[in-house]
């Protein structure tokens, strides 16, 4: 069957977070916002905890398509146990990790077009053991992939980011960049802005390091030791990447419409202008990976969890991505799940 | 006389800037923004080469209100020579620090109701020997204040951000940082929000240094070594200040209607969500200052210098916030310029 013709598999994340609350609004409005089949892969029981639609038990992603338009299908993972949303506990991590787990792996073994992650909490997962910064990271592990070539891309409607390094003490940075590092980040950047966006010669734009981009050295020398070295090799590739840039001034509207995307050193410099902008409507995707992974960007909201205000748009706009990519990618004859040697 | 009914000096910045430009664009439009009385410090030669319109030449500040209806006065500042738009000189960058003394002198000695400085460029300043490292720092020493004691704000419609530290190179952030800083940085700026804004018991929302605020120390301890402390002794102190909160979550406009200013650790983390919303209206005032000193957020564009397409918003935007400052520190029977002690 190709590729296309798959059902995505979200995995819920956290069972006590909004990601039960958002999968449903999101099966609601997949008419409207005429979006392809999908199933669910978690606690039965967070989904009845929010939400009584019809809910189609399924054990064989194959089923999803099938009863897509009348249920939510759903693989059950744990056991329906109570769940009290907005309290988050040990069973719920462990339930959120195998959910991700089993979601991970049937997308990765070709059962699932796509996979789309909901959110789970990061100090709930470490309670358990959990080592991995996030779930970016663990599912490049399963997928066989090393740190470096794989990408963390934040995306809203009128901007895309990628943050360089990610979770790691601000002070830290300046000595994780590196030539090579922000070589690798790009290559992968580039190569799948092309594969699962379709943008043949994607514009990368490096953001500066320091303040005004070091202002020729009189600020710091990252931008002339590693930024500007790392874009003449890239150019040399024959990939369209410019800057350094002031990174305050490259995120209105006339600078964003100059390039495709903005590789940013760090977390908050990639992270500010997207939540700045889409807050409500951002998408986090992993770049690199043999399958295609999106995920909303947002936490698990345990503050609002159960009450029924947990805006789906993020979610939509993930499942949305992740079937569009998936679509891009079969255009490009590559295959699904690609190769771990593409 | 009091200081409501003086004019604004404005100085106009490198005369191969877009200084000059943007000051006569403002007058023209004097009525339909219904700006003050102003007039220009600077080279009246860097005028004519961009405009044809009707020049006063002045000598006392007293003179400026006469024939502002009619002219955009000047006070000029050396010899009138022939400017290139766009081609900056030593020559001009020596008049643009002359203007910038002269026009703070003037605002100082209470010849002027406050201090618009028109954009500079600051490796032109430091190649004539400036050691500041920028207008502001300069201004500060004149008016006789400590740096610590002095606050750049920036402001747009919907958002006030200030770099608690400012151009200084990324990798030394973490050390300037110190509980003390951010105290003196704090207590001025919720000071003058009272003062220069009446906002009688403003929010001061601080930011985190580390990516989702440090995330209980997992991802740095800038945040629990120095920013919670700092803002523990403000709240004993009676501030309404809040935080630190995870950069990222703090500049959408829900989060935006929290506060009445965020307080951001270095010069990117304030800048990029203020010129990502208000690149074309964003304001930097300085606060602290026994003046009133507004200037646009923007730099010389020497590349669009002598075209006539410069937009003149934000120069509007400063001069009526420093008009509004005046009146505001009138209203909180502040004398002007206010006695050093204060």
């Amino acid at each position: 069957m190709p590729c296309t013709d798959l059902p995505l598999a979200i995995s819920l994340g956290d069972p006590a977070g909004v990601g039960p609350e958002i999968v449903t609004k999101a099966w609601v409005a997949r008419t409207t916002q005429r979006l392809p089949a999908f199933f669910a892969v978690g606690d039965i029981g967070s989904i009845e905890a929010v939400w009584r639609g019809p809910l189609a038990r399924i054990t064989d992603p194959a089923d999803a398509a099938g009863v897509f338009g009348d249920a939510l299908p759903i693989i059950q993972v744990a056991d329906g146990r109570d769940i009290r949303p907005g309290h988050p506990d040990m069973e719920g991590a462990r339930c959120a990790l195998d959910s991700l787990e089993m979601a991970v792996g049937l997308t990765r073994s070709g059962a699932a077009s796509a996979l789309v992650t909901g959110p789970v909490s990061k100090s709930q997962l470490q309670a358990i053991g959990f080592s991995h910064p996030g779930q970016t990271e663990f599912i490049a592990e399963r997928c066989g992939m090393a740190k470096d070539n794989v990408v963390m891309m934040l995306a809203g409607p009128t901007l895309r980011v990628v943050p360089i390094t990610t979770h790691v003490p601000l002070s830290m940075v300046a000595d994780l960049l590196s030539v090579d590092l922000l070589l690798a980040k790009a290559r992968v950047t580039a190569r799948s802005l092309a594969r699962n966006f379709g943008i043949e010669n994607p514009r990368l734009a490096f953001a500066g390091f320091n303040p005004h981009a070091g202002e020729q050295g009189m600020l710091g020398h990252e931008e002339e030791r590693i930024i500007a070295p790392a874009i003449a090799q890239l150019r040399e590739e024959g990939i369209d990447a410019t800057g350094p840039f002031a990174a305050d001034a490259m995120f209105h509207p006339r600078a964003r419409a100059q390039y495709d995307v903005a590789m940013c050193l760090y977390h908050d410099q990639a992270l500010i202008p997207l939540k700045t902008l889409h807050f409500d409507d951002g998408v986090n995707t992993t770049l690199g990976l043999p399958i295609v992974r999106t995920s909303p960007d947002h936490g698990t909201a345990f503050d609002i969890a159960g009450r029924g205000l947990a805006e789906p748009g993020a979610m939509i706009a993930a499942i949305r991505m992740a079937a569009s990519a998936t679509d891009c990618r079969a255009r490009h004859n590559q295959p699904c799940p690609a190769p771990l040697t593409q």
